[in-house]
């Protein structure tokens, strides 16, 4: 009987569908056992004679991967690969399977939500509110702000699509390989990061995390931006370097930032101190249809693994080459 | 010269062009000067030699009227009417215009960035995140709940077209007179407010408050609601009862409410007790452009007036008919 360990969480929470298949199908499981997030050595205590994991963002590295013998499959629940030695799996001969679309509605959604509370001051408000003062802030429409967009895939584009009916007009795009297609939909000015830095008013992050996205933000292009510009990083922790992120914010540069992601989660940093900063436990894709999709879909891989099956969501070979060239 | 007391606030100040207005036309004015909402008796203490006043949402009652022998013209900021006694000025020959469309577009936009937050529990997140509390919240997408709309008029219909972006297939409308022509764009189910108070998952509520919608969301209305359902006020304070709602938060039902408008503004009451209440400081039509462009049409309004011009933003006699009904 194969033997899965589940260490996101939550798993099975709000539809114990994922967890049904699993019996189901004669698959014996953990569900993490600590109750947040699995550090690395954690991990390389517990996986021993695991068969597979169903993966949140814990470290996957060599090191674990070596404390596991039976290791032969992880099927990750959700779409980032940077937790995962993609390298190290191949040269063991695990296999790798993800689901990079299910979470993509939610992370758009949660994005435009963040830029209309970060534009209205709806959560600085509320929490002035709740403490009893009364202050009328001001705010900007989308209609009439300029949007910068890093990374258009996915989660990029459905940002995009959102925000055609706010009538937002002025939509800087960035990407490795523009994506021209969608310029039949949308009128885009496909440019640099660095100009993007300096003329847009919201900029919005959706890269995945790489050794060349690391830090891509440091405290000079943060100074290079717009003193009332706004930025959202839903997509990776350490994009944006959280401590010059702070030293900027704190002289007054930027009129607010939403962070869903960290370098270290559960988050305890010093981004707490800034009242502009709107901080989230990465909820992106906690909406409860695409987080049940997710953890369907990753749950199903396992099946399909363990019945040798087909799988449907294997790692691209373009994701094992990022990883290769950035070594 | 003219003088007018220029009651709303913050006034100018983001853009100085309706201060320019009054001066080039020779007009003399005052700022409200206790630089919060004014109340009855301080408007009835200061109006006595004003020719005109360019008006918040202060009292304007017969009370204040009868202490202003000169005042002529009322300019009303915005599009509420429920603060101005219209009977009363009529009786008097008091002019009264105000601004309609100017707020709505800052409005709708608004009411989607409170619908998402509370959906994702984004405001809850922060507040907690601040404190140092990390928790994931599951949330809801816009596309997998059923939004009902209670007064479809120029700000319901924004909020309807922001919705299409967001995918929501299932909206109930309910207005006295249902605007059929919106059925060209949108699927929409009109229906009554009591089958909205029901069925759907987020009810907003886009309607001008009068004596037949005071008080019209009572505790029975609210415990007919969902216990997950979302509330959202941005149109007039006293349309939902403030006490039932915290009785009714407090007791657990409801996941969430977004209130912008208050009995009493500013609001220092109960509901800052209940953290699932999102509370801002009636910021709905408070983005710069919406703001500015409300300050300069009812300066223009004024210096028409006051040159004899043919007025633009006369309020029409079907508002008066909805107060002389009240009676």
């Amino acid at each position: 009987m194969p033997k899965v360990l589940i260490t996101t969480i939550p798993f099975g929470d709000k539809n114990r569908l994922p967890l049904d298949l699993l019996e189901n199908a004669g698959i014996e499981y953990l569900i993490n056992p600590f109750n947040k997030k699995i550090t690395e050595e954690q991990l390389a205590d517990i996986i021993t004679d695991f068969d597979a994991i169903i993966a949140g963002t814990e470290p996957i590295t060599e090191n674990v991967m070596s404390c596991a013998s039976n290791l032969k499959f992880i099927s990750r629940v959700g779409i980032g690969l940077d937790s995962i030695d993609l390298l190290a799996a191949q040269k063991r001969g695990v296999k790798v399977s993800y689901t990079p679309d299910a979470p993509s509605l939610a992370v758009a959604e949660f994005t435009l939500g963040l830029m209309l509370s970060l534009l209205r001051s709806i959560h600085i408000s509320n929490f002035q509110m709740h403490q009893g003062n009364w202050h009328r802030f001001f705010g900007r429409r989308l209609e009439k702000v300029t949007v910068g967009i890093i990374g258009v895939g996915r989660i990029g584009s459905g940002v995009l699509k959102r925000l055609q009916s706010f009538g937002t007009s002025k939509i800087m795009v960035n990407d490795i390989l523009p994506n021209r297609e969608l310029d039949h939909d949308y009128n885009l000015d496909w440019t640099t990061k660095e100009k993007i830095y300096k003329a847009a008013d919201i900029i919005s992050l959706h890269l995945p995390l790489t050794q060349i996205t690391k830090n891509l933000i440091l405290k000079d292009h943060l100074l290079s931006m717009k003193s009332d510009a706004i930025i959202i990083n839903t997509s990776r922790g350490g994009i944006i370097n959280e401590h010059d992120l702070y030293e900027v914010m704190e002289s007054g540069h930027l009129s607010g930032a939403a962070i869903d992601v960290f370098e270290q989660e559960p988050y305890d940093g010093q981004l707490r101190k800034i009242e502009r900063c709107l901080l989230t436990a990465h909820m992106g894709s906690m909406s409860v249809d695409c987080r049940t999709r997710m953890e369907i879909e990753a749950t199903e891989e396992i099946v399909r693994f363990f019945s040798n099956l087909e799988l449907e969501g294997e790692v691209p070979q373009d994701e094992y080459d990022v990883q290769k060239q950035c070594l």
